[in-house]
């Protein structure tokens, strides 16, 4: 079926079900970012590929909405059919539900799949819609029309994950949150997010790609832990761990089941439980909505998991070096492409010791490429490159030791325009700043961002992605609660959270431009000079490997930038040279002398 | 009555009424931050005389709930009340209705006076208490004890603000206004801030210390504006501006009356409009619960508004001139005192032209008072100044023109410490760096506040209070919705809004640093190297006054400081030169020169 025939079917669906409009999310049961291919409805549906994007279909119009990162991959993907781009970042752009009430009828009624949405999204749509005088209907439109070629769930195992990396076991942290639980007066919490099971039950996978989770629901309960997952899923060695740490296991869709069955108070995380589990939950239980108390405690690494994390960016290290070096000295002795890049990059990862898969799909942007924020490149779709202009490198490796996450910005060759070395060192500028920025305790990320951008904003210069993303330990390379963005999230930076540090300037066929670290929150040593007794925290850098000084305009860098630059590079070359051979060794030597 | 007289008899009182808590929040029933002395309850409770405060007493405790800004203060004024301190902007300082719960019995009922709550502070509260097993009664237990010395409700006359200086007529805004309720579908909204009512029908009054504002209400219907006011207020003059106006006038307490003959949809901001007065609109009315468009009208300042402002500007820096040179050159010739200064100052602002009083209290903090943030000093209670160590000054203007408020803190002699010289460096960089950022539009105060803290942050040191409050037109000297603090407020700036640029650094018996202008949000020319079509925003400095150059630690300063501090030293000196004697505009000259 083409896109057209898709919408088409759809249509028709709706009007059997009295439907002015449908809509299909981006997400899985589990409110995942990174789904299992068998959720993947929106790309089926529109045959947009970004990882982020909501399609909402009306019996005219047809409309996907998605963020900045996507406008130019969407532009290209959506082109012929039928569907309109909505630039969801865009200050004028209008939510999905004020789009719809703006118009809808009165009366119209709007389908979802409630397996879909999370219980706040649903409850706030169905105001937002009661409000205007319309109307919500659960119901899967999907289910029925893709029926071919659909994959199935996952049937790969799950393995236990050594408590050598975890750090911690699965009965003190299964304490830990039953503590959180009687605080709240609770007899039961419903968890749906994969990385927050695979974190409590210190489980891995292979069932969501770079995302080493095992799709499954747990319910836990103040003297029992039960995890739902597909038998196929649990092979002899796997039962032996879940029994030894006493773990209950039943089917997959048993958790409802299971779930009508509980009594007293139910805990749920209502951002990220899903509508058809809490209407699972009896009517004579008591119900209280929290934010999962898994999602901060995952979020604080312990000492083994960061160290586990040191370990993996030095592998990261080693790997970018010989890749940088294979790039410089023999990469062009034949023809490359994005695509040749981005497999060379791997084979380097795949030598490093622990290294699982990728933690995403590599972004190797060329040139013009490089400014389409999360552009991926595919063997048969991608740009050849040559010795001159600039490349963007943005890739991370899962390792047993846990997740990295990088980007380098490198020019390859030839006459290099003033304004890229402009931009490339109003870049480098927002990254210092905020990577080496200490905070008072209580400091929330979005009160950080700007410092990132205030070079590029005196230059009129902006980006419109998140300047920072949480990062899991071996799991998701996007987690909560913690960020640096812009946008009003409550959640205080708190030691031991890992962030991402990534601003970046893209020029619409030119040039795209980010660099990017992992950094943890750490306590700052007191100083002399402070005024209260607040204590301040800071970032120790997690990532290893230079940066391009061949872009740096010298001229608008301060004495302290310079000295924090010099000083990271050494330490990466201390490091990382006695990993390498000599002649790697001196060559990063190089790349890594005082500028 | 002494304090502990006070609570013995409330605490009977709140024993009658059955009540185990009763709370006395520092406002009126406009919301008001300052207020007329008629509503001062907290203080007549407490003795405490900060602007902020609320009073908790429990049959066993008495607590003052207040920020950072006035902790020292309320050290000293609390000493031997049994009123113990809650330092509620410190991290680990519970709220008020988190230490009632934590305090009181299931069971137990907290009273409060609804007039004195906001309904989404009394909706907040109830909830709260109620999910806690604890009952919330509406009742005004300060009213029967505090009968002796009480202030009148203030019976000065209301009168018209010309329209040369309001810069729109009342036609045009209550046009506006009902556009915006239009859009809400409502047939009424009930307006009671005070400065919402007196920018909305270019009012003025002398009913609150330092705010022109006249104590009222106002219920704009599709067809009639009501205005509700002790007919005492309302002379010849008023009475014949007001019907010219077609604004119809009612007794002050005849607005509850009028709201239960009301039809229909009402708005209303519920963060602002009394819970007794909420609870008058009729049962069957749809009630809409909104921020008040007047707000947002109101923050953004019109061109005569601006030009306005820049007027009483120079005014300032005439009289701030004259002040500092007096201090410099006249002032030790006798003893001084805080309190002498502050007269002094007064005596140069008076003869400022369309000077009305002041915007607040002055604060003259010398050496340790200055680490007291809104110090006050009193003719009786007030240090001794001498020709050494440092002096924090923050005063501001009501000028018919506009409202100014500004900080400057200058070294007197003496033997100046390296840590006061970098302390005043910290603070100036911070002024500069947020006073001189361009940001793209959409941005949020919050985003923004951390630029002015990053020197200071880097050495271990903060400040507790917010760096910048948005700022009326010959209205309040704080205003909303615009802020740069911490908080999570959603405004984002916009062109025209005024806010203050104070960060600050305190040393406990010490000193105090302060540094303050107030700017405007206009739009930023377009630069050549942007990358998007965003429009980037920027603010206009407006206060014009010299800083202490003496104090500026030059090896920490960039040379893009250097070059803002230059450049808007020549703008001072420029502007306020032509309306200086030779002498002092010599003496400005030499505080003016490049440094």
């Amino acid at each position: 079926m083409t896109v057209i025939e898709k919408l088409a079917a759809l249509r028709k669906l709706m009007q059997e079900h009295g439907l002015s409009a449908y809509i299909v999310p981006g997400t899985d049961p589990h409110a995942s970012e990174y789904m299992a291919a068998h959720w993947t409805e929106t790309t089926w549906l529109s045959g947009f590929t970004g990882e982020a994007g909501t399609m909402v279909v009306t019996l005219k119009e047809a409309k996907l909405f998605t963020d900045s990162r996507y406008y130019l991959q969407a532009g290209i993907e959506l082109k012929d059919s039928t569907i309109e781009l909505m630039r969801a970042s865009d200050i004028d752009c209008p939510s999905i539900n004020d789009w719809l009430i703006s118009t809808l009828e009165q009366g119209a009624v709007v389908g979802v799949n409630p397996e879909m949405w999370s219980v706040n999204e649903f409850a706030g749509m169905g105001r937002e819609f009661a409000e205007a005088g319309m109307g919500l209907k659960s119901v899967d439109l999907i289910r029925p029309l893709w029926t071919e070629d659909r994959p199935s769930i996952p049937l790969t195992p799950l393995y236990e994950y050594e408590v050598r990396f975890a750090g911690e076991s699965v009965a003190d942290k299964v304490s830990r949150i039953r503590k959180a639980m009687a605080q709240k007066k609770a007899d039961a919490m419903v968890i749906s997010a994969l990385d927050e099971i695979a974190w409590l039950l210190n489980i891995r996978g292979y069932d969501v790609e770079y995302n080493p989770v095992v799709i499954s629901y747990v319910v836990l309960e103040k003297e029992q832990v039960t995890l739902f997952v597909l038998p196929e899923k649990v092979d002899a060695a796997a039962a032996a761990y879940l029994k030894r740490e006493g773990i209950c296991v039943k089917d997959y869709e048993a958790v409802f089941a299971h779930i009508a069955g509980l009594k007293g108070t139910v805990m749920y995380d209502g951002a990220k439980v899903n509508e058809a589990l809490y209407e699972a939950i009896p009517e004579d239980c008591r119900k209280v909505n929290v934010q999962s108390p898994v999602l901060k405690d995952k979020s604080h690494k312990n000492a083994i998991e960061l160290e586990g994390e040191r370990k993996a960016m030095l592998q990261d290290s080693v790997a970018l070096t010989r890749f940088f070096k294979w790039l410089e000295e023999e990469a062009f002795r034949t023809p490359q492409t994005e695509w040749t890049l981005m497999e060379k990059l791997h084979e380097y990862r795949l030598m490093g010791e622990n290294f699982v898969e990728e933690s995403f799909g590599t972004i190797a942007g060329y040139k013009g490429n490089g400014a389409i924020v999360h552009y991926a490149a595919t063997a048969d779709n991608c740009a050849e490159v040559k010795p001159e202009g600039m490349l963007l490198l943005d890739s991370g490796g899962q390792y047993l030791d846990g997740t990295t996450d990088i980007t380098r910005t490198v020019w390859l060759g030839g006459e290099m325009p003033q304004q890229a070395k402009l931009d490339y060192t109003y870049v480098l500028k927002g990254h210092l700043a905020l990577g080496h920025i200490q905070w008072p305790r209580g400091t929330r990320g979005n009160q950080l961002d700007a410092l990132a951008k205030q070079a590029m904003w005196q230059a009129g210069i902006t980006f419109g992605h998140g300047t920072g993303h949480g990062v899991g330990h071996f799991l998701g390379c996007h987690e909560g609660p913690q960020n640096v963005r812009t946008d009003m999230n409550p959640t205080v930076l708190e030691a031991g959270q890992i962030c991402s540090d990534e601003p970046g300037i893209y020029r619409t066929g030119e040039w795209g431009i980010r660099i990017e670290n992992l950094v943890a929150v750490e306590p700052a040593p007191r100083m002399e000079a402070c005024t209260t007794e607040d204590e301040f925290l800071r970032w120790e850098t997690l990532t290893l490997c230079y940066y391009d000084t061949t872009l740096i305009e010298m001229s608008i860098m301060t004495p302290q930038e310079i000295e924090w630059i010099n000083r990271y590079h050494q330490k990466v070359y201390e490091l990382t040279a006695p990993l390498l051979t000599a002649e790697e060794a001196a060559w990063l030597k190089n790349k890594c002398k005082a500028i």
